[in-house]
């Protein structure tokens, strides 16, 4: 196996098949556009788990994803798509950048759910975008966006409920897509290296917050989301 | 007459008729959120000339403005309406913060105009925003922005061919809108202080980025302006 793309958090390593590729979940966390970074032990099982799970949950409400299924602790397969290099942020509450940005309320609900688009370059610090900007670049088609902009508001619905069943309520995430011939599919990860999660009775961050905001222990947050969805999962 | 509003370069002032307003344009330059500024003699009876051109032409091509006529050297009669606290920025070609956000190539044609949104707040150092945020934080409704956009894309197709019959490039442009009763007005100004303008022959700047960059005499930039739009006015 021959690694593709060496990542922040995750390995992409090509298989025998041309179509299927395997991602590896590391022990990296990076913030801050990688000015922060750290190693958590065991934070790679704990997003595999947790992504697969979620992943196996949006493919069986119709959402096409690039997810075929887990493979090891580490490892799961994926169909090998091409990303489109633009991270989708969806918002329900007021936190992170779009707090600062307005000087609003933290914590706050914002009455409809609302999408950002953010260009995936390290080179140019992942700038903010507008559809325009998508078209001028050459990203994305008009046809292809309004596509992704329906399964991501469909995917929000999906892990808000997802997350309610497991006491946690989602602040905000960050999708990729990718395609696949004709097709968009869901890909990268969701976990809480990329979603906002705060637990419903206490409020504490369950996600990548802990290590940005230096609030506590990562992994017992990270395990928390993980011992949750087992259990939900196991039906107990 | 009352100041209703004192503004970075013109000021408000109401008049007998609660309907009517007047917009006095000033000397005052600033740039970069008001870190720089400067007086120039003169520049706001320029500004005054060009915008009151500008707009008498958008009125003749049905766009509806809040200009009615101009007074006197600094002044000119408008209608009082309600600011979309949003600035619309239509760019045709690379400059600015557009050429610094994607690293392109300064003065490239973007192969279709396209535009971007500022929130217009000094406090919040005018922060680019997306259609989302101006729903999330009331600015304007989807149907209020559907209009405007038609609205911006056809005043750049009209100020394009303006500009082109005095030999002047228009690389990009800020418009601000307001709400008349159930009408959306273009109001604020179109001058050399909100418009990047370059000479089609030399590639000179004949705008505020003269002062931005400190590229030469301003007032001698803008005479440029002036006097080409007198001179096509005059039909000479």
């Amino acid at each position: 196996m021959k690694i593709i793309l060496e990542g922040k958090a995750k390995r992409l390593l090509s298989t025998k098949n041309k179509n299927e590729i395997i991602q590896h979940f590391t022990d990296n966390a990076t913030a801050f556009n990688n000015k922060k970074h750290f190693l958590y032990k065991n934070k790679g099982v704990l997003n595999n788990h947790i992504s697969s799970e979620i992943f196996q949950y949006m493919n069986k409400n119709n959402i096409k994803t690039h997810f075929i299924k887990k493979i090891n602790e580490r490892e799961q397969l994926v169909r090998k798509v091409n990303i489109i290099p633009i991270e989708f942020v969806i918002r329900n509450y007021i936190a992170g950048s779009l707090q600062k940005k307005f000087n609003l309320t933290k914590g706050d609900k914002i009455r409809r759910p609302i999408m950002e688009l953010y260009l995936k370059s390290d080179a140019l610090n992942d700038p903010f975008i507008n559809e325009d900007h998508v078209y001028m670049l050459n990203l994305a088609k008009k046809n292809d966006m309004e596509k992704i902009t329906k399964m991501a508001f469909k995917i929000n619905k999906l892990l808000i409920n997802f997350f309610l069943e497991i006491k946690i309520v989602l602040i905000d995430f960050k999708l990729e897509f990718g395609r696949l011939g004709n097709e968009i599919l869901l890909a990268d990860e969701i976990s809480p290296d990329n979603c906002r999660l705060h637990d419903m009775v206490s409020k504490s961050s369950l996600d990548k917050d802990v290590f940005r905001e230096n609030k506590g222990d990562l992994i017992l947050a990270y395990k928390k989301v993980f011992n949750r969805i087992r259990r939900k999962s196991k039906g107990v």
